[in-house]
């Protein structure tokens, strides 16, 4: 048994993350750390997630109170670092799902959680299909080498492109040969048509209402094809990875950054 | 039995052409019209078709010796004009499959096909496939206003977006409620990722090995996508539309512009 | 301004529906009929909803008490045959979304529909971008002759094929010449492989998790195939679809059985 | 400078390997072992390719007399075997794309390169796309264990499901937990809608003319979808394996089986 503490448990990650903790038989939630409500129970203060389990706003305290294996933490990025500090001090492997770390911040965390030989896990995405798609594309580009990426998102989003298709290209660019696609001499009769420029790569940005997230990667070759495509509906795409972490960083003797290190 | 000259008989869609009259049972083949090789048959200057008829340079000659109800057009644009001059003249009821023609040409070989009550078709495009997806996006645009466009092509080709992509947007903005797509605030990280502007609506090019000719409209609602896709992989797809024309042209009494307007 | 009245506004379909009307600036609801609730407001019944209107159990009185243009029946196939009774009674225009009316309901009902000069729609679907996807089928279906249909639902359903894919079958079947698709000596090694039989085109049932509903009405020609999709994610897409018949029943002066009649 | 020998020259498989060839700047086609045509020139036996190499029907002669590093197999599964026995007496590394080996075959072969240190490959599949298609089914099923087949091909395929699908479901099945997918209680209204079963996973098989060969792998998880795709449209796509196989076999010092192997 895995005992967890869930950090921001009230947000929308965090929902998905309490229900997911509480229906695997082999995790117990033991505690959860919120910005309020010292002292409550969860199913108090969520009425929908129906958790009684105490609810902490000190992690220190939490930790030297409750049994705990695994933070998971889903807060904002500026308190993420901040608990992965708390959590080594306590032996508490963190899985932590929040962006915004430096390189220094990394080097640190991981210089720390290898001494202490504790295992931690930094993932910027926990869609193991998105990282399955990131992964299999960046070895796709080895064999074919002219490459597009189509990314279709619902019309609320502000940036185009994604910053999934950006990593997968850049993931890609790694990779493959740099050159330029398309007829040398090609012209654009509609300014953008052909895209995005990326290494000689092109990225289409699609904004529809109806559509979630969604992204393709197309490879092409000499009479074939070759298309990687994820499909996201929702957070609960996250949980699986979610789950998949916890289960890998009791294994780990120092952090890992990003999930697409645990899957081979 | 319709009988029928080729004009053009040795181009790509021209031996398409005349295998195909060839193997439709109420269709003759009776003679093919080519700049050069006067006299010979065509199964001597075009070994690869086994078709045994005249070839004539002269169209008027042509029309005087052999009997013809049809004459198929594969010309270039400049000659097309003329030989459906030329096919009026004989009571020959031209289907043309060449581009080029202008607003007054039409108007005036219009005025002709309809004072001697002969039918008469001009098509920019011959692929059924592509004249549905077209028809069906002006359907759809009514309902759904949301709209981009895909289009897909092997790496050889110089122009994007591609001619039916443009023509394709056209169709939709005759009945589509102008709008800008996207959120008001949308921004490119990358400039082109939205692509290319046509009213609002956004068409992307791909350009890729491995591909031929593709496109896709995506119309984006409330909860739902309808996307219409068309693939073309060969000159053989403008075969069944040039036979559809060849038995409506027999029923008609006036020039019809675009195999749509035979579609319903 | 449009008067309506809601019949089953606690429902999934209800609440959506309650939304929308109160969303459109040319719509006003005016009351709601339920099962239960009688003299209470909406709002207090159902606090998601935030809608200040009177509760009725008795529809009769509803219509005698509150001004009504249009009833939106989103209850069961039992109640809303009677229903649509009593809104002719009333001089009230109902939009009905249930389905399970006989042959003879239907007569029945646009008997009386005419006779009062009363416009009147009952509608089995409310999802425009499938009814479009239907509708296309059967015009595409004259011109390519080759169908196979390819549903995708989440992995809980329990039929196969979808409703949906069985009514575009009979729908294709109309107009399309029958014919056995695929090569006259092609065997299955697995059983099952090549799908279901509907005179001759072939359905297939994919059910995943991570899916919701989608349909793929594929139509293959020498050298081109053209590709139908539609994709619900979920209720919301069936609102544009009722306001439109809301809008279209303010102008009709009989039954319209199916909202692809009201569709050009 | 690597200096080939193609044997089976004239077949489909085989004309393409000569063009490849002949326009590879580290490669040069020395000759070609053909089953007639003894001391013909190739150019003149074989008009459309313009190679001017001589032409051998017995290919321990031809090994005899010409340089040779590599030699391309295309010809059939019987030859093939005996023409890696010659290849290996003379040094020659073998690349061979018949498929029709035994276990035996191949133990017995690999005994031979192995102790001679002598690279050699035998590739049931040329076309990388497929390849990596396959692979990358294999590694994401680890992950995502609800897995579809849907196949398509021409409608003159005469067996359902295609060679490549059940390969693929078998190299999934070595990796996946077994499963039965969709509801317990799911029921077929029409029987094979839900398509073939293998070990739990469906594989549906489209036939539609203007197809040639496609294969899509879905994997569905809680909240997302991963889809992979490879189009194929004729044997050109098999060229870029086949050079890659002339590449690696020149490093290799034993027998490797499948393409795949030689793909990281």
């Amino acid at each position: 048994m895995i005992h967890i503490v869930i950090a921001g448990p009230r947000g929308n990650m965090g929902k998905e993350a309490v229900k997911m903790v509480m229906g695997e038989e082999t995790f117990t939630l033991t505690a959860v750390v919120d910005r309020k409500h010292d002292g409550a129970r969860l199913k108090d203060v969520a009425p929908d997630l129906d958790a009684d389990v105490p609810v902490y706003t000190n992690m220190e305290e939490c930790f030297q109170k409750e049994v705990c294996d695994v933070l998971i933490d889903l807060t904002s990025p500026e308190t993420g670092k901040q608990h992965m500090v708390t959590a080594f001090n306590y032996n508490v492997r963190p899985v932590v799902g929040t962006t915004g770390f430096t390189d220094e911040d990394i080097e640190e965390l991981t210089k720390t959680a290898s001494e202490k030989e504790l295992g931690a896990i930094i993932a910027p995405n926990f869609a193991i299909g998105a990282i399955l798609l990131m992964k299999f594309s960046k070895q796709a580009a080895k064999y074919m080498t002219d490459v597009e990426i189509i990314e279709q998102h619902h019309d609320k989003k502000l940036d185009a492109p994604s910053g999934t298709a950006i990593k997968t290209a850049q993931m890609i660019a790694e990779v493959r040969e740099e050159k330029t696609q398309g007829h040398v001499d090609e012209t654009e009769t509609l300014q953008g048509a052909r895209g995005a420029d990326f290494e000689g790569m092109r990225i289409h940005s699609v904004r529809l209402p109806g559509r979630v997230a969604h992204q393709e990667v197309l490879f092409g070759g000499q009479g074939q094809t070759l298309t990687l495509r994820h499909d996201s509906l929702d957070r609960t795409s996250f949980m699986p990875g979610v789950k998949l972490a916890v289960d890998e960083v009791m294994h780990l003797k120092t952090l890992v950054y990003g999930l697409d290190q645990l899957i081979d």
